[in-house]
């Protein structure tokens, strides 16, 4: 039987009145009420749902989607939360559209929005450019519902940017909440949370060049929750200085430590969660990102031969079994964004074992469930004015998401 | 609040029968009270949306889009309309296909069909092929209607044809009426437009080969209002002459007047609306589409070259400063249909200076925002036995779009 | 007038318990109250969208389609099924995803999966491998809603793989049976089937390789009904052992003739329907099966030159007029399921003669049209516990598809 009212009565003690008509670029622009508010309506929405209640609160409607880079989980995921409350996707493949010669993002933001009430990005390639071009695309679109040319303001939602990965992290550590938090209530659970001890560490990868936005994400969002997280990489990993300084910002809220090191065992020891990831050094992205901009195609290609050598010095950075050891009682909490790079599986030497990824399948596969239900709780805060009424009409209606069950 | 009743007696006014279970080709096929039952239901719709009341008329069905040329604002015009009305648009990306070999088009049409309540096209590259290729899918659907094989005949909307962009033109007059006709009812503002001067000018572009639909199609539908157009380009741009002809036969009925100038400022002087826009002269488009049937790429390219000089003779033909002040009061309503070449900003040289294109930019927007209404409303015309009724029903039943506002 | 009750009465005679939460890989692994049951959905669901009936059992989740080969036809075909059920359909391309890096199976399929109420896979190109790909997709989902990461198991409709090609036979089989059953009751009809000769024969076409799915599932299925099934093909293009044993047991049940010959015209002698249908020798695939294994290019030129001069000694396997005189009455259903290759309209020399095609056309875009039903009424009876109610249900509360008719 469905109960919505745990979750309304929770929202009910969270200001979060600003998310309406809001976007969603980065956690640490969010209030702990805010994240409080998404986590909540994520569980909400769920929870209607494996009670087969419809939660469609449009009739009709766009959600676009555009992603600048490969997606198979982050573009299904963003379909199945457009889907969940209504949107139809309409992907902006920038190949088949006209937008090459010299239209302006403020145009192309308009055009593709007269029916749109989500907007989601994916932009990590280059630093400085991710963000930039999603306030762009905001700001394109809020002129546009002010000066009448739009009837509505399609609310952005940042599916990974030059700086934050925030529906991955969010939805990271709503799975830690429910793996670790040892209580179906938010605020007990995420108590319990205090003190853990989470290592994002730095591991090997053939391949280079992977965003920063997840690491950065991390110790960004984690660090509110009182737990002192650890970021470890071998020397040259560097992420932003700007996102370390929030890590930093937020330990002096929460009490928590945030503390860096070069020694992937240290910061795995007695660790109760373990994150280890590929990423590339700030600096080296940088340098990239400036190539490109030159169109310095020689260049870029002596970069990367210098990023994979130099990863290659640090092929000892991988999650095994003896790493794992070290964790409290053996037994972290193992996460990744996904897909890993599995040792003797994708490649000859990855980021982790195959026997640790491989018990560690289940709670991976969950993790990542709850991604589209943290992107629908983004949209469903921006666009709904008073989401607890709604929630409660949703399941006093009852609509049957599925009739045939 | 919602009152369709203002659009409903104004429909019942209108004769437009034939419209039912037809098709949408070319504006100049359409009866005025056809073109003004178009303009009428696009604004109903409108209506409906912007107070929050749910257009769905169909709970299932599919929209099927093909297009046979890059597009953004046009595919997610029609997407936009599909959605608005309750159809699920399905693209037919021909890459992905298996038309490639031999298959006749009477046979693609009906396979892709089977639940189509709508098909948009886009094919407007080569002379004397886009609207006949419409036709055909028509005549085969409309075929197997008939004989059983279809449940419902699809409605064809125009999408760009070699002839005709009818979903941009009537946009385009949808936004002059609102823009310049002085009044909510539509027969009166229709009448304030009489006598309005309306600049169809050429200008010049770095591209070249772009459709000659929308002068065509602008020429076509302005001159039944009872405006007068000047229709200006250099030497050789000359456009489809029966489409000249249409412009004409409208004027003696409409008692307007359609004329031709090489002369940019003449056409400008004292004009209530300006659309400068390239184009390519129809007799090399002619030739084009004869070398591409020939496969005589070295013709092609030799064509292409003598285009681009032959364009590159007339950069004086742009939309500055200085020609806007020849317009009534410097102030004539500019249009365009996107995307523009804008000089210093997407070419060095182009259709209008960044300044003007500027100062226009939210009617600009604006007037691309009656695309989706006016192709929802072509499908729903074609598809809506009683469209009074049902626009009727649908503001009592009230069905919110957005449960949440 | 709707009357769904026809249908409901026959499933209630039919034992099919077992499709709930299931699968469809192969028809041969279902009971015939399975097939029959399906039968009947289809034609209820297509009764009721007819009846202007909404058959929306979803008021939302995704339909994924996955297609490791070009398709039109399948693709529309599944699209529309979800449609009609109201499901969106998600496209998997493996091209802009992120899958190529190691991946698992395992994985992608659970990451997709979590609002997935149905996939479709398409994946008939190499000999092994189509069919235990998609046995291993559902192992992932049956295994993922086990463990609780997914809400829902998708159920799997086999769109064609290296084995059978189900929604193309049955929709095949549903199209005879109206066509040729003589009766609106479905044992009736099939009763009346019993003895129909069908030639199932191979025909030239100039393009090589074709999967031998058609042909394996039309013995695979025809037999199990009382028909005498010929299976007709030039030395070297036998199909798989395994299926022609499935034939030949239907006939020990059924009491029908399944015979195999190297005769064109011995099949078509008599032949009350004829499938006319090139295909590849099941060896030549298996060897280019292990070509592409061992990644041996050269190798697969050769054969592929091979395969195509072995072609083109049989261009007189062609269903030609004089072939068609020696059917019944000189009258056979002619099936085929397109596009076919026509003799001097898709090629110089194909697998029919285009006077033959020419008339039958009418039928074979009939014979099109039952397989969006098909694939709706597989998904159907694997997502609805008790098909029967939810049929009267829908019939009962009777929402329009269509607002508008």
């Amino acid at each position: 039987m469905s109960n919505v009212k745990k979750y309304t009565n929770k929202l009910d003690k969270l200001n979060f009145d600003k998310m309406y008509n809001g976007d969603f670029f980065l956690t640490w622009e969010k209030t702990d009420d805010e994240i409080a508010a998404v986590f909540t309506v994520a569980d909400a929405l769920r929870h209607l749902r494996e009670n087969n209640i419809s939660t469609k609160i449009f009739d009709s409607g766009l959600g676009i989607s555009l992603f600048r880079d490969n997606s198979t989980r982050t573009r299904f995921s963003f379909a199945s939360a457009c889907n969940l409350l209504g949107l139809e996707v309409q992907d902006l493949d920038e190949g088949k559209s006209q937008i090459a010669h010299g239209e302006t993002v403020r145009e192309t933001a308009n055009m593709i929005s007269f029916m749109a009430d989500a907007i989601g990005i994916r932009d990590d390639m280059y630093i400085g450019k991710g963000n930039t071009y999603m306030h762009n695309v905001v700001d394109a679109v809020t002129a546009g519902n002010r000066d009448g040319v739009l009837e509505q303001k399609p609310t952005l939602v940042n599916l990974q940017c030059d700086i934050d990965h925030p529906t991955q992290c969010m939805a990271d550590m709503l799975h830690c909440i429910h793996e670790l938090g040892g209580s179906d209530d938010l605020d007990t659970a995420i108590a319990n949370l205090k003190g853990k001890k989470v290592a994002m560490t730095w591991a090997y990868s053939p391949s280079y060049g992977k965003p920063l936005s997840v690491p950065q994400g991390v110790v960004g969002l984690f660090t509110r929750f009182g737990m002192d997280v650890t970021l470890a990489y071998p020397q040259g990993y560097e992420i932003m200085d700007e996102v370390a300084e929030v890590a930093k910002a937020n330990c002096q809220k929460s009490g928590a430590k945030f503390s860096i090191t070069n020694d992937m065992a240290e910061a795995f020891k007695d660790a109760d969660i373990v994150y280890p990831k590929s990423w590339a050094p700030f600096k080296a992205m940088e340098e990239r990102t400036e190539l490109y901009g030159k169109g310095d195609l020689d260049g870029i290609k002596a970069l990367e031969k210098k990023l994979l050598a130099q990863n290659a010095e640090h092929k000892d950075w991988e999650c095994t079994e003896d790493m794992m050891k070290l964790t409290r009682d053996g037994k972290a909490l193992y996460l990744h964004c996904l897909p890993a790079d599995i040792t003797d599986v994708s490649c000859d030497a990855g980021e982790v074992a195959a026997t640790v990824f491989d018990r560690y399948r289940d709670p991976l596969y969950k993790q990542a469930s709850f991604k589209p239900y943290i992107i629908a709780a983004m949209i469903f805060l921006a666009k709904v004015k008073n989401p607890q009424e709604t929630l409660k009409k949703l399941e006093k209606e009852g609509k049957l998401r599925h009739q045939g069950e």
